[in-house]
């Protein structure tokens, strides 16, 4: 979901009518296992209870919940794909527990102005707020759920770690032999321009992650999620090459904290180091005067923020600014080398990327 | 290279100015290993030479052949890639070897109409053809390779084998507990309209593969490049699910016969079981009623046409037909079950799908 037409209004549903997006999301384990672990592993929260799915695609959530033991599931989708959805409900022979509806939610209507117990939704984009979707969970949330509701997922965190990008930076000194020194420079030249989603492997990471945002999926606002910011200084906890910045999310999925024994919380990450996701991470590639040595407790000071595109609300855009450490807050007593807090100063950079 | 804009004639040279294709390119491991060791591996066969790099893109081929003693190396290129190309060649202290213009071949002219000793190029597409930019070679090595000259590659090989495709079919029947046939089903349906560009283990062939075109690149000419036919029939050598034909292509390269020793001829291979490229495997799926058990000797008849599209030259239409292995001509004596002869008939299909 990544091309222009695609974030036309008109455009968004029908892209998901293309059935390899929906291969791509349920071969996707690690989004699969979490949302069966979290459904079907919890009868508790699930028997006899009514949940809205928003955005229900094939139907396979839903499904889930159906057999999770929901008296009654409402499906909503917006594509056509409601229809295959339909068939998907009919051979699991769960017709008498699932009501497909094709319509936006935003148009949708509970039968006697009911309320649901559950709202079960995969509405995560690159970089968690990709495409918006969160904006109509939201809406649901607000219209259709019980006050004692549960979310699925219930929180939502944005992590940003500094990182090396070897496979874009490195490789171009000698390939084959061959110096390619300024297409490297000109490849990252082009591709500063916006955010990548790459796979970022685990000993890239020049830092565990730092919390970006953390969302309450019960009470947080679209008004929130219009503006994202994060200014901090992250003292490296790898030595290595500061060359990008790499964002990921995690959810986490009600637990059934009735029934006497503890269950494990069920999250589905994207961490680097978690199995690989569809969403892998997203990348913002710093200029090659920005990139720098990092040794262990390097400070590295920035601000990232994610914003709403005026023009189209299902995109955001990000920006990344490099401060100086030495002019940033820090936590006290800081741990930091100030030497390398001058040097970094020299290399102030700015950039706007478009999500 | 795959969307409807990149095969228009005026979009395709500026589709290659994105620097992304080139480093998927450049990371091809295969690729670059095939190219740099019949390049620069073959000294012998370079040192004092002249020669011709058609669509030269980031210049590493014109950049092996200087490393291998060439005299004078023609870099054509008609994006505006050759302006890096010329960064490039200067980085690299080779630009007293290496000339590169920024057009297309066709309206290259060489000094006082000399004529190269060698040719080299990178012009394969998926399964071969796609793109068609061979016949930009052929025309180069028709004006401006002397007769004795070499082609780099010199051969082409496009094999074809049945196959199973256990990732498109057999995951829907229970799909993290749910039944999800008639999605996959509805997704066999979408994907049937063209051919995919896949990775098939080398597990899930059926047969080693069969040589459908075999192309001497000093001979053929562009028209025999407008339709290429093979109708077999191939004895199924593993058991499995006849669930599509695999297409793939190798390349060999000229070898040094004179210098007494015996070299090793190099093949870039996109055969499933050698390392993966970025051509990976051309897939053209079968639809659920023509998918068949096959057991080891047991026959699969049909024939595979590809046809250059009338309308985009650089495309080709693929067109599969199932046939009636008794009906066809065999090798004598015949390995294969009559019985399943038979039931093939019944399933008899055809897919026009287009490249």
């Amino acid at each position: 979901m990544d091309t222009a037409e695609q974030m036309n209004p008109e455009a968004y549903f029908d892209s998901y009518e293309d059935l390899k997006i929906h291969e791509l999301m349920l071969s996707d384990k690690p989004r699969q296992a979490a949302y069966q672990s979290a459904i079907v592993g919890n009868r508790n929260l699930f028997a006899g209870k009514t949940v809205l799915d928003v955005g229900a695609g094939t139907g396979i959530l839903s499904l889930f919940c159906a057999q999770a033991g929901a008296r009654r599931v409402y499906a909503v989708e917006a594509s056509n794909l409601a229809r295959l959805a339909r068939a998907v409900v009919a051979e699991n022979k769960f017709d008498h527990v699932i009501e497909v509806s094709e319509c936006r939610v935003e148009e949708f209507r509970l039968p006697d102005d009911e309320r649901v117990d559950i709202i079960v939704s995969e509405w995560m984009g690159f970089f968690l707020l990709h495409e918006g979707m969160l904006d109509s969970v939201l809406y649901a949330r607000d219209q259709f759920l019980k006050p004692s509701g549960l979310m699925f997922p219930n929180t939502a965190t944005i992590y940003v770690a500094p990182c090396s990008v070897p496979s874009r930076f490195d490789q171009w000194e000698s390939l084959s032999g061959v110096s390619m020194r300024c297409f490297g420079e000109t490849l990252r030249g082009q591709c500063a321009a916006k955010p990548e989603v790459l796979t970022v492997a685990p000993e890239h990471l020049l830092h565990e992650g730092h919390v970006m945002t953390w969302l309450d999926l019960k009470e947080v606002t679209t008004e929130e999620l219009n503006s994202i910011e994060s200014k901090e200084v992250l003292v490296a906890q790898t030595e290595g090459k500061l060359q990008g910045f790499c964002i990921w999310f995690d959810c986490t999925f009600p637990t059934d904290e009735t029934g006497g024994q503890t269950k494990t919380e069920v999250i589905l990450s994207t961490n680097p180091s978690a199995p690989e996701t569809h969403w892998k991470q997203t990348v913002i590639l710093l200029p090659e005067q920005a990139c720098e040595e990092l040794e262990v407790r390097d400070p590295v000071a920035f601000s990232l923020t994610m914003v709403r595109n005026q023009e189209t609300n299902r995109r955001y855009d990000l920006q990344l600014t490099l401060l100086d450490a030495e002019k940033e807050e820090h936590n006290l007593p800081c741990e930091c080398q100030m030497t390398k807090c001058i040097l970094m100063k020299a290399h102030l950079d700015k950039m706007q990327v478009d999500g």
